[in-house]
């Protein structure tokens, strides 16, 4: 992917429509991806995300080590490659290998930007307040990174047990003063 | 609509794929309406949901005074009233009558289900020590609605100012261990 940056005063347009995001860490000499769904903008600018990483997975102990991540957007063409991640643990496996997955380097944060995936958001984790009630980290962007040869990203809505809804089809504008 | 119950268990698979839902909610002898997208599932059961609602919105005023609210899930029919609530302040119209909204009662909360939305989820805020930092509520849902009828809902996906990816066009499904 031919990713370039993208204002981070952009950023909640990809999350806000809440698609599934392939959660990257790296610590302990280790690397890891996650899928996930649970999350949401919580401030335009600095664009900060709220989520919720399950206490039982091993992006739980490289995220609470490292302090840092990369979310990744993933569109339909990685569908099993979500999956697999979903179904499996880097407790065991090289995810990244396991799934035919690229890491390349990121600019700001040790963990990997996903090179199969047309956005990348570079975040470090901003407040842990959350985390001991709800295993919630809140994190901030500090760069994002985006491909926009893809014109109408195909993203991958997660409604439970496998079924995803993709994004990509029909658009609706309505003028509107909501950011 | 003709809307059944809903198990508890099954609330995350609505807004997991994060549409755009319309909060309701009553206090001070007004009911009100606004369109949200900030929000995430944080626990399976019982059913936690996280939400950012702007200090700045009268709907946060109505949620603080009466710890209540329905989370109603729009469908694309009802796109150009989800696009109107976020356009106007109920400090100053009735939306519900404004937009041709239809409330109905809910069985545990004051606040008004939406008729015209094909799932409705009764709520009670659960946690407000994140509103300072945040403007962030923690809600429990209390019970959920769901018209079954509605097979594919086509739900709406807001990508900013006023563009909607709508669901309920293709979908996967793929073997999961994943919830």
């Amino acid at each position: 992917m031919a990713k370039k940056p993208l204002a981070l005063s952009q950023v909640y347009r990809l999350l806000e429509p809440g698609p599934v995001v392939m959660l990257t860490t790296a610590a302990k000499g280790r690397v890891n991806v996650m899928a996930m769904s649970w999350h949401m903008m919580m401030e335009f600018e600095p664009p900060l995300v709220g989520c919720i990483v399950s206490g039982r997975h091993y992006t739980f102990d490289l995220l609470r080590a490292s302090r840092e991540c990369v979310l990744n957007i993933p569109t339909a063409d990685l569908a099993k490659q979500v999956v697999g991640c979903g179904n499996t643990s880097g407790r065991r496996i090289d995810k990244f290998r396991k799934f035919g997955l690229t890491p390349s380097a990121s600019s700001r944060v040790a963990a990997p930007c996903i090179d199969e995936c047309h956005a990348s958001l570079e975040c470090r984790v901003a407040d842990t307040r959350m985390v001991a009630r709800y295993n919630m980290f809140v994190l901030e962007v500090l760069a994002a990174w985006i491909d926009r040869s893809v014109r109408q990203p195909r993203t991958l809505h997660h409604a439970g047990r496998g079924v995803f809804l993709v994004a990509g089809g029909e658009t609706i504008r309505l003028p509107s003063r909501m950011k």
